[in-house]
């Protein structure tokens, strides 16, 4: 845990099959002019939009409606929520849906009052910090996969500029109020979705755990965590109606990227600027973006941090160890993960993404190297892995 | 994750050498009129009550002091804190020390505004929540093991009524607001007092792990505490001044006992009840009368925990599972955990703190049987797991 650091999550998680019913208490404790904020429709044809509706009522609400949040939410989208949002004097924001939602009502309650500024330029390109007031936030989650319902991420993207822009606040208060986490809301998720988001899952710990060279605490509970969402997800695909297997990704993803194992790590992040770009390039789903370049990235850092590497084989994918090489460990654990992404059915080659040859140098030029991990990227490695992904 | 539950814990912590520069940015938050609790003056040789009054006299407040803590605080000792609390008007707590220090201030955060109730039967009989007003607490942790830094639990004793009663308040205001933890203040305590407090955390994590059948994400994380706290305490006893292994047994201990890895559990807490009853009689150290019966009472419940034994010894302990069977395997993974507490020296005898068959009739007598974990144990049986720690 070397270094200084803080930590703060004080959103309350309502987790269960029942966790809806907390919705009741928890409207009690803000105003009475809710923005309810969902994406395409999905929790129309489900039922949950029906079940909050009745909620909302019943606690005397005054609801204005907030729909078609995308799941690449752009920033023409912020200024059309801030509008619906300041015409209903909204003090509070109700988010239904998986991270785009989320996220994006998160961007939202800081851009509310934030009066004429340039929200793009304020918020994801200087990433300033809100000097107004923001509203409230509460989340229903839908999806396992971002995090989004316990941190103060939000990542905004700019069609005409074709960029993607993440900012995580400083202020807890922007993380949601409350998340309200039934996991038999993501069980209608057809089955690429659901392996897309346990991949996204498993990569934000590979991301923070494949760097420094320190024995952390964080180390040891994001192998917990990975050795947890591993089994679990073995279960869903033989059955994604395992409701252990779907509570136990849910509560996974959630503690995956809300701060706790990044505590004392630098964290690489790579992966997910190797798979933005291949998302600028293809329009493909996140988790498969990140899927696809990942066994080639990690074979190419491979050499620079060896001890995790084999660490990471013995104690994450219980490879034996006697009569292996360090190198041979390592690598013997990449091959374990391979034949784990192989069984979800997780895509592991940019071609099925619809990239090429002709892709490389828009996928490289698309790429923001950063500087955390155990190995900085030259160009040349990033062409060099993006190649070795096709 | 079975079942319905919720989470939440906003303590802010600020963790690391210079986590103490944090207090005024803090303390900024709170009234002026400020108690400044502690125990036994050792914060006075150490130079921290200094830095903490420098601060605080910086911060322009206005401090009466409430030192003398016990290390199993009374509720004599509340009541008197009561009377220096009002009478100082007091807006915010300031606890400086370890578990005892901060149990004792969340105890009495909830009882200076309780008017004339009897504390001991409102708050540690009763289990009443506060309907009065609560002051805010903050804490500089100087000794780990309690995780009372990060949870809403205090425990007080009777010492008229041989009781010592703990109370986890359900309002997560009643949780320190703040906690400031620097590894380095830990340093100075004797190793018996080191060792003590790493089987207190070790065993906090048991006490959850070994409940339940399912394969909850939250056994997952319990591994990759338990897989650090034993990393970081064979580093410690080599050398107590190695501040990666102080620091990471310190955030380890918060997290075993903040609820999140007993979140979709029952918890057994068996260990915890035979030990208070040891404490009774012999008035030995918390982590001492916990290390003597563990494993005596591990080996007796085994038989009906197994699977989770079996996996203990191999997530945990790195047994190798070939050639044997699940019992054998459970059987080498209680023998691995033995050989580390020898190696700790921790105590592995009731009759080293003080006990002797003499005693039986008490320590039976002194024990509450709770029915969490993998056995409910009759008198006989707690006779047994006594007779066997001896």
């Amino acid at each position: 845990m070397l270094g200084n650091f803080s930590y703060c999550n004080p959103t309350k998680l309502y987790f269960g099959e029942n966790a809806l019913d907390n919705l009741h208490t928890e409207l009690k404790k803000y105003g009475k002019n809710v923005l309810l904020v969902y994406g395409g429709g999905s929790i129309k044809k489900n039922g949950l939009y029906d079940a909050v509706m009745a909620i909302l009522k019943d606690e005397g609400k005054n609801v204005a409606e907030d729909p078609g949040v995308m799941p690449n939410p752009t920033i023409h989208k912020l200024y059309e929520g801030v509008e619906i949002a300041r015409r209903h004097n909204a003090e509070f924001i109700l988010a239904v849906g998986g991270g785009s939602v989320i996220d994006y009502s998160k961007a939202l309650c800081v851009s509310v009052n934030s009066g004429d500024d340039d929200l793009w330029e304020k918020y994801f390109i200087r990433f300033e910090e809100p000097t107004c007031e923001t509203l409230p936030v509460g989340a229903i989650l839908t999806m396992a996969g971002t995090g989004s319902e316990m941190n103060a991420g939000a990542v905004i993207t700019h069609p005409e500029k074709k960029l993607k822009m993440g900012h995580v606040f400083a202020d807890e208060k922007i993380m949601p109020r409350f998340s309200i986490m039934n996991p038999r809301y993501t069980m209608s998720l057809p089955k690429y979705q659901m392996v897309a988001g346990i991949y996204d899952i498993f990569n934000h710990i590979c991301e923070q755990y494949f760097s420094g060279a320190d024995d952390n605490t964080s180390d040891y509970l994001a192998e917990g965590l990975m050795r947890s969402v591993i089994k679990s997800s073995r279960d869903a695909i033989q059955d994604p109606q395992n409701y252990e297997a779907r509570s136990n990704i849910m509560w996974s993803s959630t503690w995956a990227l809300n701060t706790l194992i990044s505590r004392g790590k630098s964290g690489d992040w790579m992966v997910h600027m190797l798979g933005q770009s291949v998302g600028g390039v293809t329009n493909a789903t996140h988790g498969m973006t990140l899927a696809a370049v990942s066994l080639p990235y990690y074979r190419f850092i491979m050499d620079a941090g060896l001890p995790k590497f084999a660490r990471f084989a013995q104690t994450v994918w219980n490879v034996d160890p006697s009569g292996k090489s360090e190198r041979e460990l390592a690598e013997s654990g990449l091959a374990a993960m391979e034949s784990w992404m192989k069984e979800l059915g997780l895509v592991l080659s940019l071609r099925e993404l619809g990239a090429s040859e002709a892709s490389l140098d828009d996928l490289v030029n698309g790429t923001v190297v950063l500087g955390g991990g155990y190995k900085v990227l030259s160009k040349d490695d990033v062409r060099k892995v993006f190649a070795d992904s096709l």
